[in-house]
């Protein structure tokens, strides 16, 4: 990973011609050089380094520059600009990477000790500002990286659990279950670099949400190292001993203390899979077929649905959704499991879509989706390139509120960007109640993109927070997110945050300014 | 309902023939008389009566003795054994009725003030002592009774949601709901008295949760009166919005709070439904059965399991098990919804049991236990009248634990009782991961039966958590379980309680003694 890309500085691929052709049709070319910034002086007094590698060992904690840098904010957008820029005043002092629970226990007494902030890293991929800490008033600033606590601790086949290190990425968790014949099923788009620790700490959600549910649904047991010790929890799949503590830590960003264990509902790796496409004459008709389905029991285990503009968009590249007519809005819908499951659910499925007035497009729509399901952040990095900025922003609400909050948003951000950004959205999750949304923005950079990014973000949370949707619906709090928190759970919402967060952690030493109003 | 039995007094019936010659079989007819006992002096000062009449109407504030009576404890056994003792010690000073959110806040200002203990009160059926709060300290202790809370405030047919008031007994939200042409689905055998308030408090889960879900996988949205103000939470189906906090006033059982609406997810009233029984050679095949449906993702709406001696006790009433053979366990499975999808999914279930070895018994069982779902409290009252004591304790855990559990638990039962006792068991809850247990106990309640009793729930508790499993599923924390709480979620766990309750109550008015360890 670089710190001004995603991925491997490798995957970095210049954009395809015809996107060149659209992004010159609809911005003109802005080529944009990268300046690599000069690291600040890492602040940490010799004598706490030193203490830091009595604890670990020497050999991790890190401090050569290559390594900060690595280790420097996330991947929004705003990152990546200002890491392009050179920008690498938030790099931390050191890094150090912990070997076990006790470990990562024996570091935080480190920290409590020494008041060094401390910044939970596991893929570093954080869209919403959530390892961009505070360091003022503090020894120094350490990223405690997660990347050495990877190993599959139990498979418990009866009960169908797995225990898992929170280092572990995606790939590397699914390689290890499926030496198991087992899957988790979690697949966001930052699923290649993204850890088992993150998807617990941000709560989660895969593109197969509405098969194997959000990450915080999979959760059945974690284990807590605090800066007050240890929390373990997890003692049944469900439990009326008082208020599901898990729900508390899932969501905590850091904050509340560092994951490191959890344990997952685990499923036997499907022996078939299949993903097809649907026309909709309307995103309302197919957003109406998506409510059908989550409330009569029939979902698939993948389904998505691009409104007019991003299905527009994406027929623009007849490549990457096979044999799709022009026109109307695409579904993607893919069902995972036993063949004879699988036909039947298919049958069922294919049978509402039908009769609601869906067009199926067979599987090409579904293959191009596969092959590009990881791709969006890589782009997003060679638009930059190219002078254009893309942001994602999300959201979910309930059924009855969805219309008013895609219009409302997409207001929000085309009265704030000008008529010319290009404003798309899909559904990406379905529940019985509601869904969620999820926006991909695109404008010209521009000379100074981030005070207008900045504006007409704020102005797409407030029109969410208006129409009572949640601020976000898997992307997290981190410190993008905070002053519409607030807004969402209430000044006591925000009160109760604090007191977990002053029992948990009294000195504040983690992840200081990430998600606690 | 009258303090010493479930249910209307007009309910109380003698114990059925054969039961009663199976009872005096094992051991032997006792006939109880019942104290009606004096209620203490109402110990509030009268200006305080005074001042609270100015807050909900003089009619509000009611201290007369027999609706005192009626809010004294709750009714697991110990609280009936003491009722029907005449013991009336924890009796409230004065019951209040407040009509709506505003009032329930205006009294917990009132009881802030002055210090006065409140009791929150719905259907009165908690079976842990989660009315028995501490009085000491206070300047009185009030029992914030919510019958008047009784309205349906909005359905949402779209989302699928319905906004309920706390004091809607379950009949009472189900022909409300009725009316709608929808259901929740919530059936607890408590569900003739019990309120909406209730199975958010205590996170209940009822007989059909394989189909419909636990009460807290159906809230979506809650509404708070704190000593400290309004919390209203709930703006999307899921989210990653930091914490759910929503998870932690489900299961708060009046210790953070007074839940004064609840928003949960409704379904269409089942156009069908079929309840049949199967029997299984043994319970360790019919677990192996219902997790096989679990992890297939085949579950029925209903599906319950016997033990070989909860199975022959009930077979012991032939009436209400219709054809059943001798032998084995009795396993119940329902299925409700369209006649389409309950065809499926029957054809479905029944191809899975068939494979595993169960008998297919016909709709007789099912119908006799639809017959009987809610009666076993009031069967237990009759027990008492002859001299036997039945209590229930539950519990759940991952599958790979589940037989240990069975045998850890009945073998403490049995140590501590004596081999007199009978100790029956069902599966009652199914998950993915695991299941729930839950125990009958019946022994002769002899002089004195609640110390011995305490002596055989407590080695039933320790049992418990010693095999890893939860110390409730669904019957919640309230007194009686507070020593195993902190066992299950640690020291720290327990630390976080007492620092949202310190947060949110911070003189700590709110079921002192209840919940939070």
């Amino acid at each position: 990973m670089h710190p001004t890309r995603w991925g491997a500085p490798s995957s970095a691929t210049p954009l395809p011609a015809a996107a060149r052709d659209l992004v010159e049709l609809a911005f003109g070319l802005d080529e944009q050089p990268t300046v690599l910034g000069a690291l600040p002086t890492s602040g940490l007094a010799a004598d706490l380094v030193a203490s830091l590698r009595a604890v670990v060992g020497p050999e991790h904690v890190l401090d050569d520059d290559e390594t900060r840098r690595l280790r420097t904010r996330g991947k929004s957008t705003p990152d990546l600009v200002r890491a392009r820029a050179g920008d690498l005043t938030d790099a931390p002092d050191v890094v150090v990477r912990p070997g076990d629970h006790e470990q990562v226990a024996a570091v935080l007494a480190w920290a409590v000790e020494h008041h060094v902030a401390v910044v939970p890293f596991g893929g570093g991929t954080s869209v919403t500002g959530g390892l961009v800490a505070r360091r003022e008033g503090y020894a120094g600033l350490v990223s405690l990286d997660l990347v050495r606590l990877k190993r599959l601790l139990d498979v418990d086949r009866v009960s169908m659990t797995a225990t898992l290190e929170p280092g572990l990425r995606g790939p590397e968790a699914e390689a290890l279950l499926a030496a198991e014949g087992l899957t988790l099923g979690h697949y966001p788009q930052s699923f290649e670099h993204a850890t088992i620790g993150g998807f617990a700490a941000t709560r989660s959600s895969g593109q197969s949400s509405a098969g194997y549910g959000r990450f915080d649904a999979l959760v059945v047991g974690l284990r807590v190292a605090t800066p007050r010790g240890e929390v373990a929890l997890g003692s049944a799949p469900a439990s009326a001993a008082g208020p599901d503590l898990r729900q508390l830590f899932l969501g905590s960003e850091g904050a509340f203390g560092v994951i490191t264990a959890v344990t997952v509902r685990v499923r036997r790796r499907p022996a078939t899979a299949t993903y097809e496409g649907w026309r909709w004459p309307s995103f309302d008709a197919g957003a109406e077929a998506m409510r059908t389905l989550a409330q009569a029991g029939l979902l698939p285990s993948v389904i998505r649905l691009s409104d007019e503009d991003e299905t527009a968009l994406n027929l623009a590249h007849p490549d990457e959704v096979g044999a799709a007519p022009a026109g109307g809005c695409l579904m993607i819908v893919g069902h995972e499991g036993e063949p004879d499951v699988v036909a039947a659910r298919r049958a069922a499925v294919t049978g509402v879509l039908e009769g609601l007035g869906g067009t199926p497009l067979g599987e090409g729509p579904g293959a191009a989706w596969v092959h590009g399901r990881f791709d969006a952040p890589y782009l997003r990095d060679s638009m930059l390139d190219v002078g254009v900025l893309v942001e994602t922003l999300e959201t979910a609400t309930f059924w009855s509120r969805r219309a008013a909050l895609h219009a409302a948003v997409k207001q929000a951000l085309t009265a704030s960007l000008g008529a010319d950004a290009i404003v798309l959205c899909h559904v990406s999750h379905v529940y019985e109640t509601g869904c969620s949304l999820y926006f991909t923005v695109a404008t010209r950079a521009g000379a100074d993109p981030l005070p207008r990014w900045r504006a007409a973000k704020a102005a797409a949370s407030d029109a969410i927070v208006a129409a009572g949707a949640t601020i976000t619906h898997h992307h997290a709090v981190g410190t993008d997110h905070k002053p519409w928190l607030t807004r969402e759970i209430g000044e006591l919402g925000a009160s109760v945050l604090r007191a977990v967060k002053a029992d948990l952690d009294p000195t504040g030493i983690l992840n200081p300014g990430v998600l606690v109003p």
